[in-house]
């Protein structure tokens, strides 16, 4: 099995939670059938909503000397546990020379097997990543090299302001209870626009949205993420290394 | 803050009870304020128990192997997040050039800090653990370099068999409610025999024993340990490095 590598602490909850979405997705009976994981949990990354936004230092440097942790450790393949984080996915990749799989791509190919071939997906993450255009710009292809067609559905600013910003920092404070009103009110606008699915783009979201029915599939991020990494790292399914 | 290095995978779901733990043992208000953590998990390691009955590989290459990984991804310390694994905490230590944090320091200073010098201290762990002498033979010094007196009481043989592994086993295969009554019975066992407080030398012990109430203070080792780590990480009271 391929040593996965984990460019992680940010924060250091979601990194342990990628890890128990790892660990639930490995079919094993015994220690060893898991899969080999090296991680670096190292917080002191300057905040990258902050860098986004043109408020704060950048976090590439701290970020690719963490990646460069991994390389030596003997990871085959890398992943980062940070939505926000994935904005500097192309320079990380560039400067190490190793796999990586990105968020967005694991996100889109679970949607497709959930809901079908062109889906509308609603979108429920930060203000910065939907303003970034993380998920909406990027493209992923399919085993042939042809574009996956997807549709994307955003909260409006209002929705942005009173539903989804207030439940992410709810649940970020504890409140989860909270924090699932406001963001099945978000959930509930974009699935009414007509959304077949919704990506939850943040590791916050899903904590508290688990296990919620809108009638619509909820597209946990992380754990697509970490289901395509179990995957690759076990060998088979993954295209483009 | 120094860098923790977490010799973990043994298994992967201590491993990642361990990172919560010393999360929630981290005074943090954001990202940046939690401890930088480098973390091994690599579960193709030779049972451990196995190797101590001698019906199987020793386990130590592969975790000298993977203490290496973290040493060159820059840990500046390192614990091993398994009680059995310990066993070859001293020739790990002589070939690494860091400082370690053992597990049984860690549960027995805290228990003196619970109930006081010279404790009466029942031990819940496994059959291995229990006849290792892991626990019972180790020598903790104070800050003043004296020796910690303690004495242990240890379940029976029958007890063992009866209550402690099948209460064990049944946490494993994620039976919380049956371990959970085996193991109150093997914890008042030792509590009618006057323990003053029980450790808890098994990861597996707390998750069915977590809040508890046997009328004696619980020893979590792994909680013990992540506490330790976090203090040690934030420079503050620890000796011997």
């Amino acid at each position: 099995m391929r040593v996965l590598g984990i460019l992680g602490g940010m924060g250091p909850l979601a990194t342990v939670d990628f890890m128990s979405k790892v660990i639930a997705h490995t079919p094993a009976k015994q220690d060893q059938d898991h899969i080999p994981m090296v991680i670096s949990s190292i917080p002191q990354v300057p905040d990258r909503t902050l860098a986004f936004r043109g408020e704060g230092d950048s976090p590439l440097s701290a970020m690719l000397e963490n990646a460069k942790r991994l390389a030596v450790a003997g990871a085959d393949g890398v992943v980062i546990t940070c939505n926000t984080a994935h904005l500097w996915f192309d320079e990380i990749q560039k400067s190490i020379n190793l796999p990586m799989i990105h968020i967005v791509d694991a996100a889109i190919e679970k949607a497709i097997e959930k809901v079908g071939a062109n889906p509308l997906l609603g979108l429920l993450a930060t203000d910065a990543t939907l303003a970034s255009g993380l998920y909406i710009n990027r493209e992923v292809k399919n085993l042939s090299g042809e574009r996956i067609q997807v549709r994307w559905l955003l909260p409006t600013a209002v929705e942005v302001n009173e539903f989804v910003m207030p439940g992410i920092l709810a649940v970020k404070a504890g409140k989860i209870e909270e924090g699932q009103e406001l963001l099945i009110r978000a959930g509930n606008c974009l699935k009414q626009r007509g959304a077949n699915a919704l990506v939850l783009g943040c590791t916050e979201i899903p904590i508290a949205l688990a296990g919620e029915s809108l009638g619509i599939p909820l597209i946990d991020a992380t754990d697509a993420l970490a289901e395509k990494a179990v995957a690759w790292s076990r060998c088979y399914g993954i295209r483009n290394e």
